[in-house]
């Protein structure tokens, strides 16, 4: 087909081999088509992809570690530098607000991320080093020795695109090839990306065949990527029926599949807060719950509120403003479409409207925000209906009759991401607090306290991840360097192997200074440097 | 059915309730049944089990680390005190040599990683605490909150009993409970080891329902150990058509699975080291491939050998020791059949034998060790059927021509434990050495020079581990604290927490002086004590 735009595909942009089909971004906000056609990739295109990165992975695994570093610097230096261009692609083809949400939060988010890897590569620390004098073993996590091959979703033009987010700068901080699939619902922004990423790999001096980019596949083509013993691993970010099909097909080839997928993320709200601060933490509530439309994986979608006075005020103050608010577009008509069928689910499961009116009857893709509620022992009753994502500007209320019921509530959450407490400043909520804290600690990810859970700060500590059906493992983040890199590492073992032939992180001497751990203790010194 | 041995479930021993069959341990030297008869666990006292075994996992999940630590001390100690009866057991029912390898070798390893397990709970260095005061985020590693299943194999009855062993130690660490599956061909020995963890559990105060123990379970009830939510993570090691079959129903219900499955450890014999001191590497190997019957995991199963006078005489020296050896009893009939399955499997796919004669005809699982040699072209004429697993005392040598032959036979082995390299000590080899390692790295989880693979010690800089089939996650070791536990962990990060409500080791008092990774540098002291 002519003039369809350039994979990334074997080193270097070039037209579509045989492709399966073709299809373009569209305008949110009038649901028109926009920019140019984009190729979906056919078995050969993949085949092509995952074989010249297969070609690299041995070469990749050996490069400098001071080149991987200095091609993510230079990627976050020249994504600055075409800042205003990638916005206003990213704005055209999602929606979000180009500020603050994609210049001031966003495309920073990115850039620091992947300099943040860059500085893990440099000192090291995701790699663990040990070194045990006693028995002659020393250990390091290495590159899989494989390609990666991630996906991105539909809600982080940047941050979590396939070509420039946490899986991508993980994967290639591993010194891992990757297969980035962008999501289709931005194609122009992954391009420009990816035309930024690719000349900062080429300034770097890495083979080129490191990176490849596809921006749609045909189905029958995916299990190539996924289902492949020739992958090493694959990062998934997006839903759950999504996640789960391309689980199954790397489960059954044995490759280490990290999705994470969905979560409510809910947030209890105790009476002493509501009491303290509720018109606060009502507009706090509505602001998270409606931010960049509601399309976070970290978006409120249930609060647990008491039967009280308190609570009462605090749902008609969260209604109100529910009520005020301006329709909001999503990022495609499906969202919308899946959308409204979670919040009919959510209804017919025995929850109530009480805020949010009919969506507008108008061209593109614009919703209504809403909010629900329903009783506590409803919800318990039925309690894997009444957790259902309703993915968007929509949170379900669920009303608690004591700090029993509120604990059983607790008890009945699958895995999630995040679980939030508000807790009355004077301490007097404290005791409900503690005690809900065993409870909520092994179904998520985040505990947060008097936070929102949509802020993820990328930081060491950070757990962007949480237990099934939230993510695919419970014992991985997808944000937060060096965490984020392990998952794309092999533990290599080395035993009795002397000095020269260990890679340099392993050796007895360290003039790097890293942080290894030496026969039980932390240290930067050389090897038999002494206590 | 009258007279069966008890089994282990809620809280104490206690007849099977409704057994699927029974069935009682053989002496492999004659193959006659020993010992009492043990239940075939039905669906009923799996869910039993697995219902026992949740109930507890909250206040396990709560207990007191120093009660947990004195609960694997105490363990080990009375594993110690019952050490003969233990050793007898274990020789009835296994074969394995009473002295050394029982009572000197796999006994105390037992006990010291029990004992490495408690240290590392005490001192926290599995839960990799990190602190970045920036954000207010702090993680920690903590207890999944659900049981895990072990399923121990048949041939360590101790160091991997799944009432004992590595995975029984590192979920028990992290403050899960476990239930035991262990492997019906010890079922004496197993039990005798329950009762002195149950003892040891109900004198270090914890709830006695943390320990579950099961001899053989019904086929069709398999799924309520593995396929089941309720169950926060699955060990195993076996067989890998057994581990695939697991990993299936645990992948299908979105429960880690971490199984060690299949390898054959290739050694590479170098020239040099050939020419130094081939006559005693032909010992070493034959020690290290006869050993235990050959019944190990890292079982020195395939040697590549150069085409040369010192290879040849490598391989007479090495085939005389085979020829003059005694026959040597497999722990089980199934084993014997599926060593015979797989070595005619190497011999049809062009392998010849070049030492051990037939297996003796008497009562019992005799067999005589088996030394076989393919050429390495058609080694690599057909890699996946000549690296097939031959479990057992019986090894395949491969013949290569030149170096670049040996660089593409190490390019075709799938993923293996360990691979070992044989160097001669004037450094003539060390060339070719730094030439393979790069290719057999991304293969192993286990680098080794100058030993043979059979030696595992628990070491926190081992890796008994590596990449798919030999197990099912590259990332993670099976042997070794504190890494072993980390796998029956889940990654809990605390945001904006306050103090009073953060678990003990991420406050910022460290009265215990953990070692904790605090705004990017490893120390010991309190948060805030300055640099």
């Amino acid at each position: 087909m002519a003039g369809l735009q350039q994979v990334l595909v074997a080193g270097g942009w070039r037209d579509a081999v045989a492709p399966a089909g073709e299809f373009r971004a569209r305008d949110p906000s009038s649901g028109e088509a926009i920019g140019g056609a984009f190729p979906v990739s056919g078995h050969g295109e993949v085949e092509a992809a995952v074989a010249a990165a297969t070609a690299v992975a041995e070469a990749f695994s050996a490069a400098d570690p001071a080149r991987i570093a200095a091609f993510l610097d230079g990627y976050a230096d020249g994504i600055e530098a075409g800042a205003e261009a990638l916005v206003a692609l990213a704005h055209a083809e999602t929606g979000l607000p180009a500020s603050p949400r994609l210049r001031d939060v966003e495309l920073p988010r990115t850039t620091g991320q992947l300099r943040q890897a860059a500085r893990a590569v440099r000192d090291w620390s995701w790699a663990h080093p040990v070194v045990d004098t006693a028995t002659g073993l020393r250990a390091t996590f290495g590159p899989l020795g494989k390609p990666v091959v991630v996906f991105g979703p539909n809600n982080f033009p940047f941050a979590f695109n396939a070509i420039a987010g946490s899986d991508f700068a993980s994967a290639i901080a591993a010194r891992n090839p990757v297969i980035a699939k962008v999501h289709p619902l931005h194609p122009g922004t992954s391009q420009a990306l990816g035309r930024i990423a690719h000349a900062a790999l080429l300034a770097a001096g890495l083979p080129a065949g490191a990176i490849q980019l596809l921006y749609h596949v045909e189905p029958s083509a995916t299990p190539l990527l996924v289902g492949n013993a020739a992958i090493g691993g694959v990062g998934f970010t997006g839903s759950r029926a999504g996640g789960l099909a391309l689980k199954a097909l790397a489960d059954a080839a044995g490759v280490p599949f990290y999705a994470e997928m969905s979560s409510i993320n809910p947030v209890f709200l105790l009476d002493g807060a509501l009491a303290e601060r509720g018109a606060a933490l009502a507009q706090e509530f509505f602001a998270s719950c409606t931010m960049g439309s509601g399309q976070f994986c970290t978006n409120p979608g249930v609060l647990v509120v008491p039967r009280s006075e308190a609570g009462d005020a605090f749902v008609a103050a969260a209604a109100a403003r529910f009520d005020a608010a301006p329709a909001q577009a999503l990022f495609s008509d499906d969202g919308r479409r899946h959308l409204g069928d979670a919040l009919d689910a959510l209804l017919a499961a025995g929850a109530e409207r009480v805020a949010g009116a009919a969506d507008p009857d108008r061209s593109g893709w614009w919703v209504q925000p809403s909010l629900l509620s329903v009783d506590g022992e409803r919800f318990l009753a039925d309690p894997q209906r009444l957790q259902g994502e309703a993915f968007g500007p929509a949170s379900l209320v669920v009303r608690s009759d004591d700090a029993a019921q509120t604990q059983a509530i607790a008890r009945a959450f699958e895995g999630n991401l995040t679980a939030t407490l508000y807790r009355a400043g004077d301490g007097r909520d404290d005791a409900q607090a503690a005690a809900l804290i065993p409870l909520l600690r092994p179904r998520v990810g985040r505990l947060i306290v008097d936070r929102m859970p949509t802020g993820v700060a990328v930081s060491p500590a950070q757990n962007h991840g949480g237990p099934y059906p939230a993510t695919s493992h419970p014992g991985f983040t997808s944000v937060g360097m060096p965490g984020a890199i392990r998952r794309f590492a092999a533990l290599h073992s080395y035993d009795n192997v002397p000095d020269a032939l260990l890679p340099d992180v392993l050796r007895d001497r360290n003039p790097g200074g890293v942080w290894r751990l030496v026969d039980g203790q932390w240290r930067t010194d050389d090897v038999g440097a002494g206590t």
